[in-house]
C-alpha cells in the first residue's frame, strides 16, 4: 500500500509557531526530509526512531537538486512510508512546493499540505509591525530579493506610488543595491525599512532604518528579511531586546513534549 | 500588577491549523476577546472557567467599536487579567492589530503579538495552489476588496502585467464588479481565478473559474477569498470534495485536548 507525502511549513522558528498539525506530523511520520532554513529547535522536536534527511537547498551550497528531492518523495512514498517534507515558513511560498505537489500528482502519490506561518508573519509579530493598517497600507506584497528583478521591480514601482507594504524574502548582504533598487521604484529616500535576521528564534534581531541609510546597515544573519513602507514606524522603539515571541516561562521543548499524540 | 494582552491569530478555521502557543494561551488566559470569523470548532476548545466575549466587527452587524475594544483590552490587563485578543487568520494582516497595538502602547500595557495562519495560506493548501511559483509567479500580493479601490487598483494593474499572484480577501459577492475591476486593471478574461469559501472548514468549498467566467460563479459564503493568477492552474482538479486538510483520523478536539497544558 502507498503511503502519503505531508507537505508541511514549519513556521519561522520558534518551535511554540508550528501549528498543532505539523507538530504532531514531525512525532508520527516515519521519514522527514528537511530544508537547511529549518531551525534546530524544531528537529530537536522530532523523535529518534524518524528517519531524518538534510536536502536543503540553501544558496551556495545546494545539497540535492529538486528533482532528485521530488524522486525521493515518489519512492518513499510508493515503499509505504509515511513521509514529511519540512519547509520553513510556509510550503506554498518560495517553497518550491508547486514541483513537488506536480510531481506527486504525476505519480498518483496521496499527498496534503499543511500550511505555516511565513517569516513575514514571524517578523513582524517579532517586530511589532502590522503589516496593514486603515491609515497607512491595505496591501501587503511579498517578493523574493533574488528572483526576477525585472517583475519584481514592477511590482516594487507600484508600492511606492500605492503606500502598500513591500516584505523582500532573502534580501541578501548588498543593502546598497537594494537600496538602490528601492529608489529607482520611486521609494522615498526617507521611507522607513526594517531588516529582520532569524525572527522568532533566539538569535532574533530587528534593524530599523531608511531607504537612505540602508547600505549603512549592519549585516545581519539569513534568513532575514526586509520590510518596506511607512507601517515600519510601528516598530518597537527597542529593536535589539529579546522578541516577546520568545518570552516564556518554560523551556519549549519541555512544554512541547507535554503535547505528544505517541 | 498588570495583567497582559496577546494579540493572537486563530488561522482560518481548522483548530488543528493553530499553532501550539495560541493553542496554550486559549487554555490558560483569563479572558478572551474574539471576533466573529473565529471558527466555532476553535472557540469549543476554551475552558468553560474562561471569561468569552464575542467582540465580532462584521460587515453590517458591527457589534462594538474599534475604540471599545481597545478600552476594553487596556482595562482588563491594568486589571490584573490575562487577556486573549483571538482574531482569525494572522493578527498583523487586516486584523487592525495596528490600532490595538497603539492603545496598550499608549497605556503602558506589556503586549504580545502571536502570528497565526493567514486565511490565504489555508485557502492555497486547501485548494492546491502554489501562491509562488518557479516558473509562472514570484511575487504574491494580499489585498482586501472592500478597501481603498484607487490604490488596490493600482496594485491589480502591476499584478495582471507582472503574473504575480494576487489574493483578494474579502471580494465580497458582487463578482461582476470585481471581474470588470480586474479586467480593466488589465487581467485578460482567460486569467484563471478561485473562490475558495471556508477554507480548511468543514464547510469548505473551492469554485475554480476565469475572470471571464466569474460574474456566474456560486455566491459563496464568507469568510472567503479569491486567488487570481497563473498559479490557480495547478489546483486540485476535484474542488468539491473535503480538503485534504480535513481528512483526520480522530476527532480534532478530543486530539487537541491530549495537548492541553492545564
Amino acid at each position: 500500500m502507498n503511503g502519503k507525502v505531508y507537505l508541511v511549513g514549519a513556521g519561522p522558528g520558534d518551535p511554540d509557531l508550528l501549528t498543532v498539525k505539523a507538530l504532531r506530523l514531525l512525532q508520527s511520520s516515519d521519514v522527514i526530509l528537511y530544508d537547511d532554513l529549518v531551525s534546530p529547535e524544531i528537529l530537536q522536536l522530532i523523535p529518534h526512531r524518524v528517519q531524518v534527511q538534510n536536502v536543503g537547498k540553501r544558496c551556495g551550497s545546494k545539497t540535492m537538486r529538486q528533482e532528485e528531492i521530488n524522486f525521493l518523495l515518489v519512492e518513499l512514498a510508493a515503499a509505504g512510508k509515511q513521509v514529511v517534507r519540512l519547509k520553513s515558513g510556509d510550503p506554498l511560498i518560495f517553497g518550491r512546493a508547486g514541483e513537488e505537489i506536480e510531481a506527486l500528482r504525476k505519480s498518483n502519490i496521496a499527498y496534503e499540505i499543511v500550511p505555516g506561518i511565513t517569516s513575514a508573519l514571524g517578523a513582524a509579530a517579532a517586530a511589532g509591525i502590522p503589516l496593514t493598517h486603515r491609515q497607512t497600507s491595505s496591501t501587503l506584497v511579498l517578493t523574493a530579493g533574488h528572483r526576477a528583478p525585472e517583475n519584481a521591480d514592477a511590482e516594487w514601482k507600484t508600492c511606492a506610488a500605492s503606500s502598500s507594504t513591500l516584505v523582500v524574502y532573502m534580501p541578501g548582504h548588498d543593502y546598497a543595491g537594494v537600496a538602490n533598487r528601492l529608489s529607482k521604484a520611486g521609494f522615498t529616500r526617507g521611507t522607513r525599512c526594517a531588516i529582520v535576521s532569524r525572527a522568532t528564534t533566539p538569535e532574533q534581531r530587528v534593524h530599523r532604518t531608511t531607504i537612505a541609510d540602508l547600505p549603512l546597515s549592519p549585516k545581519l544573519t539569513a534568513p532575514s528579511l526586509l520590510i518596506v513602507g511607512e507601517v515600519v514606524k510601528f516598530a518597537k522603539e527597542d529593536t535589539h531586546e529579546p522578541t516577546a515571541v520568545l518570552h516564556k516561562t518554560e523551556s519549549t521543548t519541555d512544554a512541547l513534549k507535554e503535547y505528544s499524540v505517541l
